[in-house]
C-alpha cells in the first residue's frame, strides 16, 4: 500500500521551522511496511491544498495530512478535505464537550468563539481524541476505498496521537513487517562501497540496500519486508552476511543506534583497558566524543589538550629536539604524544592527534589537512598519516572519526 | 517570482534523516523575496523525479532540486533533468580535473570508475564548484526562461555552495538588494524575546524580524530589501538599533558568521589574556569549541579533561575534603577546578565545568542536568549553577554554550 504525506503550513514554506513531523511519519509508515513515494508541503491556501490533496488521492492509497486543524481562519485543511470529498461539516458533540472541559481546567475564562471550529468534523469521520491539545485526529474512508487521515500540526500532539491511535489502525490495514539493519563503515569511500555492493543494490527489491554518506563514515541500510518478523529476518540475513563478508573490518557495527565511540568504549570496557587522549588541532573534540558514551568514566580518567609546543613538552614529555627537527605536525611528535599521554595518565591506550586544520598554517610540504594520529596500546605505538580536505571544522571532525576508528582497529589487531 | 523546492532521496521518504536542506533553502529564498508555494520530496526513481520536475516547471519560475548528484547508480537527478529538458550529458573537463585532484590528495589509491559520473553535466549548464565535496552545483536556463538549479544533497556541501554562489546569482535575478543582520543572543528564552520584540515582528514588512531557536542561543534575523544596498541599510539600521537597545548585553554579535567562541577568543586576544579549561562532563567539548577559532593558539596553551576525582585532585589540586564534603558536582568543586586550572596552565582565565549529563547518575538533590560552571579571571573566581533538561548530548551542548557566554560576561564585568 502506498502512503502520501502532505504537510500544511506557510511557516514551513518560509523555512521558519524544520519539518520534523514528516520525518516522524515517514519512519513510522516505513516501519508499517507502507511505501511512500511523495511528501508534499503546501501553505495555508485553500486552492493549493485542494490541488495537492486531489493529486495525492489519485496516486496513493492512504493520504496523511498534518497541520491546519487549529481554530484560526488560516486553518483550512478540514474544510478543504470535506469539500473535495463532498462531505458536510457537522458538530461532534463529544469533541465539543472535550473542548469545554479543557477550557474549564485552563486559566482562560471565556472560550474564544472560533474555538468551536475545532469541534466541526466531516460527516462519516472517525474521531481520534487528542490528549495533548484540542483539535482531534480524523480518519475518513473515501467511496473508492482510500484512507484519509488528518492530524494536528504541533509535534507534541501529532506524535503521541499517531503512536497511540493511528498506528494501530494502520497496522491492522497492512499486514507487513519491516526489519532493517544499518551497516556502519569507516575508512572507505561511498563510491567504492557502491561499486563493491553494486549487484546487491541493483538487483534486489527485497531486501533493499542503500548507502548514505555521513561525515567520515558511510552507512549502508538493508531493509526486508515480510508477513512476519521471522520471515523478514530470514530474507535479511544472507544479504547482511554478504555485505559483512565484502566490507570486513571496515564495519564497526550493524546496529542503527550504535556509534563509533560506543564501539571503542565498549571494546575497552570488555577488555578492562583504560584510555586517554592528547589532542592538538582537535582541541578536545576527540575526548568529547568518547565522553558522549554514558558510563565512559569506567575507562577514562583524564585527557589532555596540548595545543602549544610547551604543553606538549611539559605535559606529555615530547622532546624539544623532536619538535625542532621534525615540527609539531610530524609522525615523530604524534608518536611521542601518544606514548607520553599513556604514561602521564597511567592509561593502557592513548590516542594522539597533531595536524594542520587550517585555514592558515599550511605549507607546500605540510598542507592544510595533513594530520598524524598516534595510538599507543600497552607500550606499542603506531602512527598513521591522513590528508583531509575541507574547512577547518570538517578537517577536525574527520580527524576525530579517523582517530576513533584507528583506536578500534589497533585493539582488533592487538588480539591477532 | 515563484520558486519550488524538490528534495530527492529515498532516505527522506523512509524518514532516515530530517530534511534540514529544505528549511535552509526555504529561509534563503524567503530572504531573497522569492515566493514558495510547494516543497516536494521524491525518492531515487527516474519516473517519479521526472513527474514532479515537470509539474514544478509548469507552475514555478525557479526549480531547485537537491540530492541525487552523487556517483552511484541511484543518483538520478542530473540524468532526469537533462532528459526532461532535452539536453545531452557531456563531460566537464574542469570538474573532472577537480575530482582527480581531490582523489590524489585523499587516502584512497584508486578512483572508482563510477566517480566520473560526477563530471558529467547537461549541455549549457553553468557549473558551480563544490568546495566541500565532489559533485558540483549546476544552473540551467530552459527555453521558456525558467531557471533550474541542481545542488548536492549533503548539507555541508549544499549550504556553503548556496550561500557563496547560488544566492548571489538569484539576487541578481530578483534585482533586489538584501541586507541582513543576525542578532545572536544567549541566556534569554525565545518566548521572552518574541514578546520583547512583538511589535517589531508583527508590524513591519520591511525590514522583517524573525527569531530562530538554536541550541542554547536565539538568533534574531533582521532583513531589509531595497533597490540599492545603501537604501536597504537605511531601512535596517533603526530597527537593529532598537533591538540592541532592548536586549542589551545578552547580544554577543550582530554578524551572521561570528560565533560565540569567536567573540570570547577575540576579547581575550584584544586584552592579551590567555585561557584554559577544566572539564568533567563536557569532556573536551568546551576546549574543542574554542579551538574552532583559527589562531586560538595565541590565547590557548593547554586544556584539561579531568573526568575522574583523582584527575581533579592530581592535575587541578582540588582538595580531597572538598570532593568528600560537597561531591564532584558542587559549586565548591567547580571553584577549585577553575582556580586550579588557571594555576596549572599559568593562564589568566580558566573555565571549569562539572555536572550530571545523564542519563544515569542523578539523585533528588542533584538531578540530571545540574551543572556548575566556574570562571577564574585574574585571581577572582565566580561560579554559576545551571539546570538543563534534555538528553546527555543536549545537556553537554547547553553547558558548553553557557560556559562560553559566562566567560564573555565575566570579561565584560571585569572592565566596569
Amino acid at each position: 500500500m502506498v502512503v502520501e504525506l502532505i504537510s500544511v503550513g506557510t511557516e514551513l514554506l518560509l523555512g521558519n521551522i524544520t519539518n520534523t513531523n514528516v520525518r516522524f511519519l515517514a519512519q513510522e509508515c516505513a516501519q508499517l511496511g507502507l511505501s511512500c513515494y511523495y511528501q508534499v508541503t503546501v501553505g495555508d491556501n485553500a486552492d493549493r491544498i485542494a490541488s495537492v490533496f486531489k493529486q495525492a488521492l489519485g496516486r496513493s492509497d492512504i493520504v496523511i495530512l498534518s497541520g491546519g486543524l487549529g481554530p484560526t481562519e488560516g486553518d483550512l485543511t478540514k474544510d478543504v478535505v470535506a469539500d473535495v470529498l463532498g462531505r458536510n461539516l457537522k458538530e461532534d458533540p463529544h469533541t465539543k464537550q472535550r473542548i469545554e472541559d479543557n477550557f474549564r481546567k485552563s486559566m482562560f475564562r471565556q472560550i474564544p468563539e472560533n474555538n468551536w471550529r475545532m469541534a466541526q468534523v466531516p460527516e462519516g469521520a472517525l474521531v481520534m481524541d487528542n490528549h495533548f491539545g484540542q483539535a482531534p485526529g480524523l480518519i475518513l474512508k473515501t467511496e473508492d476505498g482510500k484512507t484519509v487521515i488528518l492530524l494536528p500540526g504541533p509535534p507534541g500532539e501529532l506524535c503521541p496521537l499517531f503512536e497511540e491511535q493511528i498506528k494501530p489502525y494502520l497496522a491492522k490495514m497492512t499486514s507487513q513487517v519491516i526489519c532493517s539493519k544499518m551497516v556502519k563503515v569507516c575508512g572507505l569511500a561511498e563510491s567504492y562501497i557502491a561499486q563493491e555492493l553494486e549487484d546487491l543494490i541493483d538487483h534486489q527489491a527485497n531486501p533493499t540496500v542503500a548507502t548514505y554518506a555521513k561525515t567520515g563514515e558511510i552507512h549502508v541500510r538493508v531493509t526486508a519486508r515480510a508477513a512476519t518478523s521471522s520471515e523478514a529476518e530470514k530474507l535479511l540475513h544472507p544479504v547482511l552476511e554478504e555485505i559483512i563478508r565484502r566490507l570486513g573490518d571496515h564495519i564497526y557495527t550493524t546496529e542503527e543506534k550504535v556509534t563509533l565511540e560506543d564501539v571503542l568504549i565498549g571494546m575497552l570496557k570488555e577488555r578492562n583497558l583504560s584510555i586517554t587522549t592528547a589532542e592538538s588541532c582537535t582541541g578536545g573534540l576527540l575526548s568529547g566524543r568518547m565522553i558522549n558514551v554514558a558510563g565512559a568514566s569506567r575507562v577514562i580518567r583524564e585527557c589532555f589538550v596540548t595545543y602549544s609546543n610547551e604543553a606538549k613538552q611539559e605535559i606529555l614529555g615530547v622532546q624539544e629536539k623532536t619538535l625542532r627537527d621534525h615540527g609539531a605536525v610530524s609522525p615523530e611528535t604524534a608518536e611521542e604524544m601518544a606514548r607520553g599521554a599513556a604514561q602521564a595518565a597511567h592509561a593502557d591506550m592513548a590516542l594522539s592527534v597533531t595536524g594542520i586544520a587550517g585555514p592558515d598554517g599550511g605549507t607546500k610540504e605540510k598542507p592544510v589537512g595533513l594530520v598524524y594520529i598516534g595510538c599507543s596500546l600497552l607500550g606499542r605505538t603506531e602512527v598513521i598519516k591522513c590528508n583531509f580536505s575541507g574547512s577547518r571544522q570538517r578537517v577536525r571532525q574527520l580527524t576525530v572519526e579517523k582517530a576513533l576508528d584507528f583506536g578500534r582497529l589497533c585493539l582488533k589487531k592487538h588480539e591477532r
